[in-house]
Formats: C-alpha cells, sequence, structure tokens
C-alpha cells in the first residue's frame, strides 16, 4: 500500500494529548514537540493541517497554543487522518480506458465511472467507515486500559504542568 | 488519503484485458501500452512488478507477452494493488511514543503496540478485505454488463488480432 504522510502518525498522538486537557487549556506547539520528540517545526506543520480542518483550534499570543475544537468523541481519527493527508482519494483515476487504440465513437459510452475505479472507491469506503467509526473518545480509553500506571502518571503530570 | 501510484489503474486494466485471452495465449507489452494509451516503458515496470508477485507470467522472446499465472477467479484486486504499490502498511508507526521527554524506564511498558497503530491498522484491514473479496473475474462480468456492444466488439477484435 502507498504509505500515509508520516505527519499522521504525529498528528494522532497529538490530538489524543490536546484530548486530555481541561476545557479551555491549551498546549504550545514547542510542549507537544518536546513530549513526542519531533522538532517543533515539523509538529507545527501538522498542527496547522489540523487547525485548517477544524479539528483543532490556534490559540495567539504569548500564552497561546493548540486545544481540540470540539469534543473528543466527536474527533474521529478520519478527521485527523484526512486534515493531514487530504480527503481525496486513494485510487487515482486517469481514465486510461479512453486513451488508447481502441475507444468507442460514441458520446454516451464513457458517461458512468469505470468500473474499476468504481470498484476500488468502494474498497477505500470501508476503510473510511472503519477510520470514522473511531474517535479520540476511544483513544483516551485505550490510554486508560493499556499505558502502565508509571508511565500514565508522568505524562499527566507533563500536560498538568504544561497547560496553559 | 495519500494516492496510491498511478501504475495501479493500468496495472488492473492490463489484468482485466489478460483475463480475455484464451488459455496459453499472450499479449505483448507494446500491445498493451497500444491498447491503453501509455508508454510502453511505463508499462513494462508494472508488469513486470505483476509478473514479480506472480499475478502475470512473462513468456519471453519475439512472440512472447503476458499471460495470467492463474485464473482470474483467483487474482483479487488486492493482488493487483499489492504488486504495484507493495504489501506493507499503509499507517506508518515510527514509535514517536518512546522518543519525548515524558517515557517510561519500565522495559515492558512497550511490549505491545501502540493502540494508535493498532487502530489505524485494523482500518486498514478493512480495506484489504474489501479489495480481496473481488476479482478479476467480477471485473469480466462488469466489463459484460456496462460496457456498450460496440465498444465490447473493438476490444475484443484488437485482442483477437493481437494475441500470440
Amino acid at each position: 500500500m502507498r504509505r500515509l504522510g508520516d505527519g499522521v502518525e504525529a498528528a494522532l498522538h497529538c490530538a489524543a494529548v490536546l484530548a486530555e486537557l481541561p476545557e479551555g487549556k491549551v498546549l504550545s506547539g514547542r510542549d507537544l514537540a518536546a513530549l513526542h520528540g519531533v522538532s517543533e517545526s515539523y509538529l507545527l506543520k501538522h498542527m496547522r493541517a489540523l487547525t485548517a480542518a477544524g479539528v483543532t483550534e490556534a490559540v495567539p499570543g504569548p500564552r497561546g497554543g493548540f486545544r481540540l475544537a470540539r469534543a473528543p468523541r466527536q474527533v474521529s481519527l478520519l478527521d485527523v487522518v484526512e486534515a493531514v493527508d487530504g480527503p481525496g482519494p486513494a485510487f487515482v483515476c486517469r481514465e486510461i480506458r479512453r486513451k488508447g487504440d481502441v475507444t468507442s465513437n460514441d458520446p454516451c459510452a464513457y458517461r458512468k465511472d469505470c468500473f474499476i475505479k468504481r470498484r476500488m472507491l468502494s474498497a477505500e469506503q470501508a476503510w473510511r467507515t472503519a477510520l470514522r467509526g473511531q474517535t479520540l473518545a476511544d483513544l483516551m480509553a485505550d490510554a486508560r486500559a493499556e499505558i502502565g500506571f508509571e508511565n500514565l502518571q508522568a505524562v499527566g503530570g507533563f500536560i498538568e504542568e504544561k497547560q496553559r
């Protein structure tokens, strides 16, 4: 499979952390970058994409930072993936069916989408449906269930200390 | 979504055409390229990938060409996509959970896959399952049902004339 942009991983982790913030609080791009061991400039690119897509909000100013634009259960994994990697289809149809030596002279022959395109896009829909059915609230539940106590406390302490 | 390689479209169309060949017959790369209006060198790259993956067979020599390596109902759309674009996952996990300022000292903390990775890969499985459930035989049935008579005859005539 063609790989998703590697920013998708960073964006999902950041969104999951922002989901843990108390209402109204923000975390700076610098702190989100430090928490994930990535450069601030790299991360800001993806945070801007999340903000442009309405997943996060950017609060400007020296005490500014990022927060979710809506409740964690209202942000799906698809929202984050499409914010970073775009909403377009994975399968590219360049209509090669009409480009070769044997094409139809009938102007109505190509009114319907190519059946190859249709089958490929329907398979992608299964992926999108699976991503749409999972939200940041599910990631929060995973974190509670799976991250060890010591590490959960450390991350919680970091968020507590750095939130603005 | 990140786009699949554009070779996927050409490979699917070529595989669908090869599915129409009588047993033992082949079509040359040049004829497959002419039928689809793409350059031969471009197409051969993807036909070699299909052959390396065991989807097609390449018969060498001046009367050589390509044919399917197995029956159309035994070649799934996933086989073709993975032959051209690789079998690896679309979601890239670079384990950034362990790279930041707050990571666990417990050597057992990261034995399980990150839950973000797990959820992303499970969504991809829905896509793969959908692609695996459709075969070249389905494309042949689509062609019979959807391509207009005149065009179907023209393509059939091309295959009849060019097969070796």
